[in-house]
């Protein structure tokens, strides 16, 4: 069986477990017809710059790569970003909501398997989040990058799972919904399910996802059923 | 003076020397009205593509991520991509032209300074491309990422410059039309010029460009008219 091996689930955060348009509304009050072009900007720089501050040897927190990329994108829009509109933003990024099938799905899974989140967030950003959801306390440990100093998909980011929870990679099942993550965890040995809540297309990197589910509860539904084969 | 150290400069090549959107025309008769989406989201995976191999550690030549990008964007938009369709289009980015101020200013600048280029695309590739503009010439040496098996904005990769041109990094003037290029260069300590041809944005990276000319020739006037100062 492809997953009798699993003794961990390790999550995702981001577009995973935390619904970013959740910042929809507030983006729209804040910036009315340019709010579009601002929300999708801003989540493109963001990870724009987890890479190339990743590949420069240039890692600061998530939260400041996170109001950088706020900063390009209104700035490329022509709107004037004022401090308390950061501050605004910011603090609405720190209590985005969970998407609907995640509570449910994680008390299924949490009677079987170890549950884990491995976060591009720095700690104390991801924990917000996660306690603002009152989710906080269903995973054994919440992982961020930054003791790594590093961001995904660089495989000492992955490593992580593996030396924290003290398991082989291949004990690892990781969920992401993002597919350059999909195709980074896969490519440094851990077993990985593809969250295709939005009906994307996977990229060309060389490497596929162990299964692709559109949701959480899926995931449990495949796991639970293939405990019982 | 701030450039007086300056013994050779280095050229980006696409986007900088090389005019991408002289492949438009065979867009648009390959795929009519879908032809604006697939080339944006073509340049934008083929970028992608470099940073996450590079992170991810699996390095593959630049006509690979090209090919792996386009069919990215085809499949992405509801296009069947042929074989024969794929060579046309790579054989087109093996003929891209230059842009025009190119040739007249690499001609005043050869007078004084070492010309070279440094690219991500694999020797191959770049060769071809140069040949084909009938430049290739001026160049004293055509550096590709190839040998570092890294793409930019490692600082591996402009190490290379340093070395293939044995000089300090101070010694050498960078010029990138591409903004994160731009600040990967000035983040491993070269003297760095946007190129920036399309009226752009700087990117939020701690780094700035020591100086920003809308094309070579503009490059060329500020060279020499603080040679003659």
């Amino acid at each position: 069986m492809e997953f009798k091996n699993i003794q961990a689930i390790v999550f995702d955060a981001y577009g995973t477990l935390l619904d970013i348009s959740s910042i929809d509304q507030l983006l729209k009050e804040l910036f009315g017809d340019k709010a579009n072009d601002i929300g999708s900007l801003w989540r493109k720089k963001q990870l724009e710059y987890t890479w190339l501050r990743t590949l420069m040897g240039r890692y600061v927190h998530f939260d400041t790569v996170t109001l950088d990329a706020l900063k390009f994108a209104c700035r490329y829009n022509g709107v004037d970003l004022n401090e308390k509109m950061a501050e605004t933003l910011m603090q609405a990024y720190d209590e985005l909501s969970i998407f609907e099938d995640v509570s449910p799905a994680l008390r299924k899974l949490m009677a079987r398997y170890r549950l884990a989140v491995l976060s591009n967030a720095n700690q104390k950003m991801l924990e917000n989040s996660l306690k603002h959801n009152k989710v906080h306390s269903l995973f054994e440990q919440i992982i961020s990058v930054e003791e790594a100093l590093h961001f995904k998909p660089k495989p000492v980011v992955y490593r992580m799972a593996e030396q924290q929870l003290d398991l082989k990679r291949f004990e690892i099942l990781f969920i992401s919904s993002n597919t350059w993550d999909v195709a980074g965890a896969k490519s440094f040995g851990l077993k990985v399910v593809w969250g295709n809540r939005f009906n994307g297309q996977m990229e060309e990197l060389s490497f596929e996802p162990d299964l692709i589910v559109a949701d959480l509860e899926e995931l449990a539904a495949h796991l639970i059923l293939k405990e019982n084969d």
